[in-house]
C-alpha cells in the first residue's frame, strides 16, 4: 500500500511524482538534443502545480485541447498557448479575451472559419493550418494542396491572423502494433508534411513551421528532422496503453488508482473494490484471452507505484464497482478494508475523473 | 437545435425535463399499482433539484451507490437512504456521521465486516444482506444458505445492527438480448430470493424484506410478487442501451449532449464536433456493421430532444473530439458553428462528467 503517514479512504488518484518528473526530464532532454521546440500538451494532467515542473525545466510554451483549458493555464501564468483543437466559433468571446492577454495559437482547416475570425477578433492570433497526415480525424487532407494554399493565403492576407505553419497529430500511432510501425508512421507523416510545405513555398509562402506530436512517436523517435516543434502529452504519466505499445516500461507509469477492497469471492477467484467506471473510465485493452482488461494491479509501496502484476486483472467495471480477477493465492494475502492500486489504461481519461492527485508524500495537487 | 432564448457555446448536457418527469411518474405509478415500496436509485442524476421531483411525487426514500452520495442527499433533506454498495470499512467515520442523523441502510455480504461495524458504530444502522442471485458481482451466492444464515444471525444478535432483509441487483439484465430474457431473469431472481427467505424463516428469522432493482427489469415487469421494494435508477433518463434492449423508446431518453460542430469532412462523409470521451465516456454499443457506436444524433428542437436518427452515428471519440458519420446529404444541412445533439449510450456515466444539466427552458440544474 502506498499509505505513509496519511490515510486513503476512497478511490484516489495517486501520483508517483519522481516517475512523472523523470518522464518529463527524459522528453525535454530528447527535444533539446534533437533541436526541436518543446511545446508539451497539458491536457493529460491539467494541474497548475505540475505545469510548474515544466517551467522549472525551462519550458515556457504549452499545448491544450480546449479554450477552457487555455484560460486555466493563462490564469496560472502561461503566456504562450496553442489550442490544438479546431476553432469553435461559438467561443469567440473567450478567444478574444485570451488573445488580449497571451500569445494564443489556434487551428484552422476550413476556409469559412477564417472570415469569421478576421471579422470578429479584436486581437492578433497565431494560426496553424491543421493537416490530416493520415489519421483521419480533423485537418486538411495532406494531398489537398489547393485547399491548403487557399487557407494560407487567407491567413497571410488578413489583418488579425498570423500564419504559424502546419500542425498535425498522428493519433493512428496509438493503434500501431509495434515500435517499427510507429516509426513508419512518423516517417510517413514527416514526408507528407514536407510535401505540403514545399508546395506552399512554391506558392510563395516560404515561412512555415511544422509542429507534430503524439506520445508514441515522440517516445520512440530521436530524429525529428523536418519538424520544428513536438507536442506530446501523455508521456508525463504514461499508462497501460503506452506500456502495451512498448513505448514505456511499467515503472514509467506515474499514476494509479488506489481502491479500497470491499469484497472477496474465492469461488470466482475475484475481489471487488470501490473503484468503478466513474473512477477509471471505460477504456480497455484486449487481455491474453481477448476479453477486455480495464487495468492491472501494481505492487505499490510508500516509495513507489511498484511493478505491474499482469496476473491481477481489472476485468469488469460498473458505476462504482471494479471486479479484479486474481490467482487463488492472492486472496489469502488481502482482506476487506485493504487498499489495492490499479494502473489505468488511458491516464488522460482516468485523471479527468478526479479533482486532485495525491502524491506518495501525501500532498494533494488540485486539477482544473 | 434546442437553443431557445439562451446560447450553448460548448459541450453541454441537455435535459428534457418533461420526458424525465414522465419517466418518473410512470415508474412511481407502476410501483404503487404493484404494491411495492419505491426506493429509486439516485446515482443516475445526483442532483438535489431532481430529487425534489421525486419528493413532489410522494417519494421519501432513496438509494445511492456511495457514502459521499448519501451525504449529499442527506444534506438536501433525505432522511431514509440505502447505500447499495458493500460497506467500505475505510469510511466508517462518515458512516457514523450519517447514521447519527438519518435512517441509513448498509449492505453486507461478509461476516468479518459485521464485527467491525458492531465495534465501531455509535448509532444504529439497518443492514441488508446482499445476495448474488446470478449476476456474479457482489453478494452472498444465493445457494450458500449457510453463509447467509450466519450473517443474519450476526446482525440479529448485534447491538447496533437492525436486520432489514435481502437485497439484490440483477445487473445481468443489461446483457439480455430481448424482453423475454429480461423477464426470465426476473422470474429466476425472485425464485432464488424466495429460496433464501424460506431458509431464513426455517432458521428462525421470519422478518425479512426483499429488495430488487434494475431499470430493464422494472421497466418491463408489472408483477413484483415476492419482492417488497424496487430500486431502479436509470429509468429517469434512459439511454441508448435501454432503447436497444427495447425497454424504452427513443422519445423516453431525457438527456443528450449538445455539441458544437467544428469541422465538415465530405470526403469521409463525417463531421467533427467538440464533444469527446471527456463529454460522453467511452461506453459503446455494436452498430449495424458490428463497429462500436458511441451515440446517435437526435433531431432536437427548442421543445424536445426529438427523435433518434440512426443514420448519424458517433463512430469515434478522442479526448475532446467526436467523429460523426452521416449520409452525404446531411453535410449540406450543417455548418461549422452549428450545434448537434447526441444521445448517450449510458446516461449514468455520461451525466457523471458534468457539473450541471441545462433544461430546454435554459435553467441550470447543478449536480453533486
Amino acid at each position: 500500500m502506498v499509505e505513509g503517514n496519511f490515510r486513503i479512504v476512497k478511490p484516489t488518484l495517486v501520483l508517483d511524482e519522481p516517475r512523472a518528473r523523470r518522464n518529463l526530464q527524459r522528453m525535454a532532454s530528447k527535444a533539446a538534443a534533437a533541436g526541436v521546440h518543446f511545446r508539451p500538451h497539458f491536457k493529460t494532467f491539467q494541474a497548475a502545480v505540475i505545469g510548474e515542473w515544466f517551467r522549472d525545466g525551462g519550458i515556457s510554451a504549452c499545448t491544450v485541447s480546449s479554450l477552457d483549458m487555455a484560460e486555466y493555464f493563462a490564469d496560472h501564468g502561461w503566456t504562450d498557448i496553442t489550442v490544438a483543437f479546431p476553432v469553435n466559433l461559438r467561443e469567440l468571446d473567450l478567444v478574444n479575451e485570451l488573445a488580449g492577454r497571451i500569445e494564443l495559437g489556434l487551428l484552422v482547416d476550413t476556409p469559412a472559419v477564417l472570415d469569421v475570425l478576421e471579422n470578429r477578433l479584436n486581437h492578433e492570433v497565431r494560426v496553424w493550418v491543421k493537416i490530416d497526415a493520415g489519421y483521419g480525424r480533423v485537418g486538411v487532407w495532406w494531398e489537398d494542396h489547393d485547399s491548403c494554399r487557399k487557407i494560407v493565403a487567407g491567413i497571410v492576407g488578413s489583418r488579425r491572423l498570423q500564419f504559424a505553419g502546419l500542425l498535425t497529430h498522428s493519433g493512428h500511432s496509438y493503434h500501431a502494433t509495434d515500435i517499427a510501425a510507429i516509426q513508419e508512421i512518423h516517417v510517413e507523416t514527416t514526408a507528407r508534411l514536407q510535401g505540403v510545405r514545399q508546395d506552399l513555398a512554391a506558392a510563395g509562402f516560404p515561412d512555415c513551421l511544422v509542429s507534430i506530436g503524439d506520445t508514441p512517436t515522440c517516445s520512440v523517435v530521436d530524429d525529428f528532422s523536418g519538424s520544428d516543434e513536438i507536442r506530446p502529452g501523455n508521456f508525463i504519466f504514461n499508462d497501460l496503453m503506452m506500456e502495451s505499445l512498448g513505448v514505456c516500461r511499467d515503472v514509467d507509469i506515474a499514476v494509479a488508482v488506489a481502491c479500497p477492497v470491499v469484497g472477496l469471492y474465492p469461488r470466482r477467484k475475484q475481489l471487488v473494490v470501490h473503484g468503478g467506471a466513474v473512477h477509471f473510465g471505460k477504456e480497455f485493452l484486449p487481455g491474453s484471452d481477448g476479453a477486455p482488461v480495464y487495468g492491472y494491479l501494481t505492487t505499490a509501496s510508500p516509495d513507489s507505484l511498484g511493478r505491474l502484476d499482469r496476473q491481477a486483472v481489472l476485468v469488469s467495471l460498473s458505476q462504482e464497482h471494479g471486479v479484479i480477477q486474481v490467482p487463488a493465492s492472492y486472496l489469502d494475502q488481502v482482506a476487506v478494508g485493504d487498499l489495492v492500486h490499479v494502473l489505468p489504461i488511458h491516464s488522460c481519461l482516468t485523471a479527468n475523473l478526479y479533482d486532485s492527485y495525491l502524491t506518495l508524500d501525501g500532498v494533494r495537487i488540485p486539477r482544473r
